[in-house]
C-alpha cells in the first residue's frame, strides 16, 4: 500500500481490472483490489448467502447454526484415522449382491452419457470377468443396459479416473478407527495403457488378473502382519514434509507404504517370487499410494457427512461429463456442472484439445486437505503441471480463503508449518468466488489412449450455487 | 531501496551494523550495507587474494590460472557418477595390510588429543574386535599406543562423527563410474547408544556383530542383483525434491534406496528371516542413507581433488577437536583450526554447554553441495536444526556467493529449481567473509551419551586463509 499512499493522485479500481491498467497506461497510478460480487453474480443468492453467514450476537441465526454445524462436521474430519487393514481379493467378497454391477467415478450417468475413456473402461471390465468375448459383444451388452452402473461413492468406495471396479476385482480395505466406518478403493495399475483410462487390450486384462492373482495377495500377506493395520494419516502427514500434495504426487508416500509392507511381505511365507514381484511393481510406481490416498479422505470424509445443515463439502467426483460435490448438511443429492477441462503440461505430441474433460473420484483427496489445498508442499509438481514455485504456494494461500479451518496434523512446510486448509465451505466458495484447486491427471479423450499429461482444474462455481440454494432452503432462508 | 531514496536524509552505513542503528535511534533513515573487509580483516592477505582473483584481460595472471585449474575440479565434480556397487563383508577385504589400524574422522590427532566420544568409540572398536578383555584393558592398550591411528579420508573412506573402521567391520564400496576411482564408508547403526558417538556396551557391540554378520551379507545380496549397482547420485537428485538436503536429512533418500534394494533381496536365496530383519533395520532409520550420501561425495569429490592451483574445497572434516579442509590444488595437506560447537536445537534434557564440539567426516557432503548448501530442499530439517524456513533458503542463496558454480543434476525446488550451489572457492569465501554452513548432528561431549541435538555450524575462517596463503606461495604471488 505504501507506495500508492505516496503518490498524489491514485485509483482504487475495484471488479474489472482493465480499469486498472487504463488508468496506469495515462501516467496515473492505480491499485487493483480483486474482488467479486458474491453470490456470483445473482442478488438474490448474495441475500440468501447472507443470510447464512454466521452471527456472533445471534446464536439462533441460520448462519450460527451453520457455523455450529461445521465445527462438529470438521471435528470429525480432523479426529479421523483412516488405516489400511486388510484387502479384500475380490470386490463381491465385500458387497455379495453386486453381481454385474459396474461401479463408476462421480456421479451417475447412462452408458450414452459416458466420455470414451469410460466408456473403454467398462468394456475391459466385461471383457476381463468374461461376460463376453469380444469388445464388440461387451459393447453391445452396455448399449442395450444388460450391465448395471452403480456409482463408487454409494458404495464407500473411490477409483481414480473412470473408476471402474468389478466383482473379481481386488480392494483395498480402510477403516476409520475413531467412527468405525470403511472405505474401499482399487489397485494402481501404473501409467502408460491402463484400464483405468479405457484401454482394454489382452495385457491390460492380463496386468488386472496377475494383480487380481498375485499383487493383492501379497499386499494382503503384509497388511496381516502389521498390528492394526498400517496409518494412512501419518504417511499423508510425513509426505507433505516431503514434497508430495498426496493427490498428483505420491513418491514419498509411495516410498513410506512400500517401507511398511516390505519387510512383512518379506519374512512371510508367501511365494518368495512373487513377493518379490509384487514390491517391483510398487517401486516402480511412483502413484501406487494415490488409491489409498483417495481410500483414506473418502474414510475421513464420510465421517464428516450427514451433520444437519453443514456446508462443508465432503466429496468431489467427475464422470467426465459433471463435476458434482456432496456437503455433509445435503445428504447424498449430487450438486452437478458441466466440467472444466484441466489446464497443464502435455505429453510431447498432445495438446489440450485431446483432453478429456475433468474425471475421476480423486478429487475426494481436496475435501481432505491434499492436492490443490496442499499444493504448496510440493514444489516438484509444478514440474508436471506446471506453472512456478511461487504459484504453488499461492494456491495453498488462496485455498485458506474458503476453508472452515486448518489441519493441524498436516502441515505445509512452505507456509512456516502452518497446517492444511481443511473442509471446504460452500458458503465461503459462493461469498469470495475462489473456485476449489484441484491438481489432475489429464486423460485423452480417446479410450485407451491413456495419460496424456496432468494440471490444475477448478470445481465449477454452478456446484456450489446450486448446494448454497439447496442449504437456505433447509434453513428456511 | 525506495524507502531510502525517498527520504531527505539518508546515511549509508558499511561496516560495522551498530552504526546504522544509533542514525535511526536518533529518527534519521539509515541503510546497512552488509560487507566484510577482504582477506578476514589482513591487509596483507586482501592484497594476495587480490592477486589470485581472476583477471580477463590477462589468461596467464596467476588467478586466471586458478580459475581455468577450477573449471577443471568443478567438470570433474559435475560429471561424476556415484554408484553402489559392492558391499566388502569386512573392512580387511579392502584393505589386506590394515591390522589393528583404527581409522578415524577428520585430521590427524593422537589419542591424548582425541574428544571423549572419538575416545569412545576407539575403545568399542577394540572391544569388538577382542583384542582386549574389558574397557580399562582397550584404554590402556590405546593409552600405550599399541593401536595405530589413521585417517578415513587417506583410505578413500568417510565416516560420520568419530568414523571409526576397524577390520572387522562391514564397508560399502561406491564406484565413481566416469573416473573410476572408489570410496568407501561403514555402516548407519541408527541413533541412541552407538559406536560412532563413543558408546560401547554390550548391545552396542551385539549391534555391530549382527550388521556384519546379517545386515551386510543382506544388503550385498540384493546390490550383487542390480546391474551396475545401485545410482545414488539419481537418488540424491530426486531427494532433493523430497524434502532432504541428503547430509542431516535423508527420509526420503533412504526410503529411494530401500526401494532399490527390497525387491531383489526379496527374491534372492538369501535367508528370509534375516533379510526381513535387515529389511526393518533399515526401514527404521531414516538416516540409514547418510553414510552413502557421504560415500557418494567423497567419491566425487576425490575425482576433483589434485587439479593444481585449484582452490575448491575436496574435503572438510571435523575430529571433534579441529575443523579441516582439503583444497583441490594443495595436494594432501589439512588446513585446519578449532571447531566451533553447534548452535541448534537440543533433545530435552540436553544444553549447548553438554555438546561436544563439532564431529565427523560428514561435512564431505556440503563440499558436493548438499547439506547447508542445498538447505533451501529441506524446510522439514528446520524442525529438527531450529530457525525458519526463510532463512534455511537464505543459507542456500548465501552459500551460492562462496560457490564455483551450481550443480544442474541437483535441482532446489524452493529456488525455483536453481542448480544447488557447487564446489566451495577458497577465495570466495575469504573475499566476502561468507563461511561454509554445515548442517550436522550434534555429539554429547560425554562417550556413549549419543545424539543430544542437530543444527548448524560454520567452518572456522582459518582454514581458508592459511589455504589461500599456501595456495599464493604456490602461484609465487
Amino acid at each position: 500500500m505504501s507506495d500508492l499512499l505516496n503518490d498524489e493522485l491514485a485509483v482504487l479500481n475495484v471488479g474489472i481490472e482493465a480499469f486498472a491498467e487504463s488508468v496506469r497506461a495515462h501516467g496515473g497510478a492505480a491499485r487493483h483490489i480483486d474482488w467479486r460480487p458474491p453470490g456470483d453474480g445473482e442478488p438474490a443468492l448474495a441475500w440468501r448467502l447472507a443470510a447464512l453467514l454466521g452471527d456472533p450476537r445471534d446464536p439462533d441465526a441460520p448462519g450460527s447454526r451453520v457455523d455450529r454445524a461445521n465445527g462438529t462436521a470438521a471435528a470429525r474430519m480432523l479426529a479421523a484415522q483412516p488405516r489400511l487393514v486388510d484387502i479384500a481379493l475380490q470386490a463381491r467378497d465385500v458387497w455379495p449382491d453386486m453381481g454385474r454391477t459396474l461401479l463408476h467415478a462421480g456421479a451417475p450417468l447412462s452408458w450414452e452419457a459416458m466420455c470414451a475413456p469410460m466408456r473403454g473402461s467398462m468394456i475391459g471390465a466385461v471383457l476381463y470377468e468374461g461376460w463376453a468375448k469380444s469388445p464388440e459383444e461387451a459393447e453391445a451388452m452396455l448399449g442395450r443396459g444388460a450391465i448395471p452402473f452403480a456409482q463408487c461413492h454409494d458404495w464407500q468406495a473411490v477409483g481414480p479416473m473412470s473408476g471402474v471396479i468389478s466383482q473379481s476385482m481386488p480392494l483395498f480395505v480402510v477403516k476409520n478407527t475413531t467412527h468405525g466406518n470403511t472405505a474401499y478403493t482399487n489397485f494402481s495399475e501404473g501409467i502408460g495403457r491402463v484400464l483405468r483410462f479405457g484401454a482394454y487390450s489382452q495385457p491390460v486384462l492380463d496386468q488386472l488378473r496377475w494383480m487380481e492373482t498375485v499383487l493383492a495377495p501379497a499386499i494382503k500377506a503384509a497388511v496381516a502382519h502389521a498390528h492394526d493395520g498400517i496409518d494412512l494419516k501419518a504417511i499423508q502427514s510425513q509426505a507433505l514434509l516431503m514434497g508430495d500434495e498426496v493427490h498428483s504426487r505420491n513418491a514419498a508416500a509411495t516410498g513410506l507404504f512400500f517401507m511398511a509392507v516390505a519387510p512383512a511381505l518379506t519374512g512371510s511365507d508367501f511365494d518368495r517370487a512373487k513377493a518379490a514381484a509384487a514390491l517391483a511393481f510398487v517401486a516402480a510406481n511412483s502413484q501406487f499410494f494415490l488409491n489409498l490416498s483417495m481410500a483414506a479422505a473418502k474414510a475421513t470424509m464420510d465421517a464428516a457427512h450427514g451433520v444437519e445443515h453443514s456446508s462443508i463439502v465432503t466429496a468431489i467426483a467427475r464422470n467426465g461429463v459433471t463435476t458434482a460435490i456432496r456437503v455433509s448438511g445435503l445428504g447424498a443429492h449430487w450438486f452437478e456442472a458441466p466440467s472444466d477441462t484441466p489446464e497443464g503440461l502435455y505429453f510431447p505430441g498432445f495438446k489440450q484439445a485431446d483432453a478429456n474433460p475433468d474425471l475421476g473420484d480423486s478429487a475426494i483427496c481436496e475435501t481432505a486437505g491434499f492436492g490443490g489445498q496442499s499444493l504448496a508442499a510440493s514444489p516438484a509438481l509444478v514440474k508436471l503441471v506446471g506453472g512456478s514455485v511461487a504459484q504453488a504456494i499461492a494456491y495453498s494461500r488462496e485455498m485458506a480463503h474458503i476453508a472452515w479451518t486448518r489441519n493441524p496434523t498436516m502441515s505445509l512446510p512452505n507456509l512456516e508449518f502452518a497446517g492444511a486448509p481443511a473442509g471446504i465451505d460452500v458458503r465461503k466458495v459462493v461469498d469470495t468466488g475462489i473456485r476449489p484447486v484441484l491438481t489432475t491427471g489429464i486423460a485423452h479423450r480417446t479410450a485407451g489412449v491413456g495419460q496424456i499429461g496432468a494440471g490444475i482444474v477448478r470445481v465449477p462455481m454452478g456446484c456450489f450455487t446450486q448446494a448454497l440454494a439447496a442449504l437456505a432452503d433447509a434453513l428456511g432462508v
